[in-house]
């Protein structure tokens, strides 16, 4: 048994692993279950993109870090100038040296890509989590412009990567980010 | 104890309900709950509108059904064009007479809007089943464009509203919707 409520209030974003493979049968599962996820018309468009090869990571996080450095020395005043520095350092993976990671796509043109794609990632993340395993959604993962380094990692061409999720087993669970008050701004009963 | 499996197996988007009222501070706790939801930068730019009114969920229902017929008469090969009949039909409630209705909405400069609020309509939807309670996103509920509606709504002029989710009390639990195989389209071990 696995209690959802204390599933709820201990799930974190993880970004410290043991060095510990999760193997691709559990992987597997994972995604398996995420598509019990609600979808427009139940469409699913989902589809996804496994990958456990360290080195392949590195290469993705180099091309990822590559297009954040450009596009923060375009648009000096955007908030992606916060990661400047950890851009600039060689050793700053921006998966985190997590064991895998696991891209979901959809076609461009699904009509609501980004809202089912992330309710398959926000399944994906609990039943990770139910699992003692760990996650966390990286955005600066979606920055990926080179067609050869696409056309590797199997992104079509008229796809667009949603969720880089990173996976493992945690190494510590942090504390709770604070939260803020909920903001009901209205209630009509 | 509410298995996380068991819930993950069993949630369902309901969309028949009980003449039964669910209380604002369920809907309230749900709420609280559904901010544990992960987010970029953790920002949290979730925003919430709670209605109980039937009278004015009717309302809403009618502004929706104007504006999808609108977008059918000029799109008449749009995928919308299915819904047609329903729009036409002034009996038919695209909220499917709900008891409640939640609105999850936000800032429309807000970079990961779509992303962000979807996560926290997961969580919601969760945490809603996980009492026994029946929701479903209706994609249909964001068409909204009368002003004065937004605004008595209490929807800010420089809000978009991402997820309008129903909420009540199943009157049953309808079987799956077929799920496909999941498309792993790439393993790079």
């Amino acid at each position: 048994m696995t209690d959802f409520f204390e599933l709820l209030k201990t799930r974190r974003s993880i970004r410290q692993f043991q060095d510990k493979e999760v193997s691709l049968e559990t992987i597997q599962e994972i995604i398996e279950e995420c598509c019990l996820a609600p979808s427009a018309a139940n469409r699913q468009p989902w589809k996804f993109i496994v990958i456990q090869n360290q080195d392949f990571i590195k290469q993705i996080s180099d091309e990822s870090k590559k297009n954040i450095l450009a596009y923060i020395e375009q648009n000096p005043g955007s908030p992606s100038k916060q990661y400047e520095m950890a851009m600039r350092n060689p050793d700053f993976n921006v998966f985190y040296n997590a064991p895998s990671l696991v891209f979901i796509i959809g076609p461009k043109d699904a009509a609501n890509l980004y809202v089912d794609c992330t309710l398959a990632a926000c399944y994906f993340m609990f039943c990770a989590s139910a699992r003692g395993l760990g996650t966390c959604w990286v955005g600066l993962g979606t920055s990926l412009l080179d067609p050869e380094l696409l056309d590797r990692m199997g992104v079509p061409e008229d796809h667009k990567i949603v969720a880089p999720i990173i996976l493992g087993h945690p190494k510590g669970i942090p504390g709770i980010p604070e939260r803020m008050k909920p903001d009901i701004i209205k209630i009509i009963p």
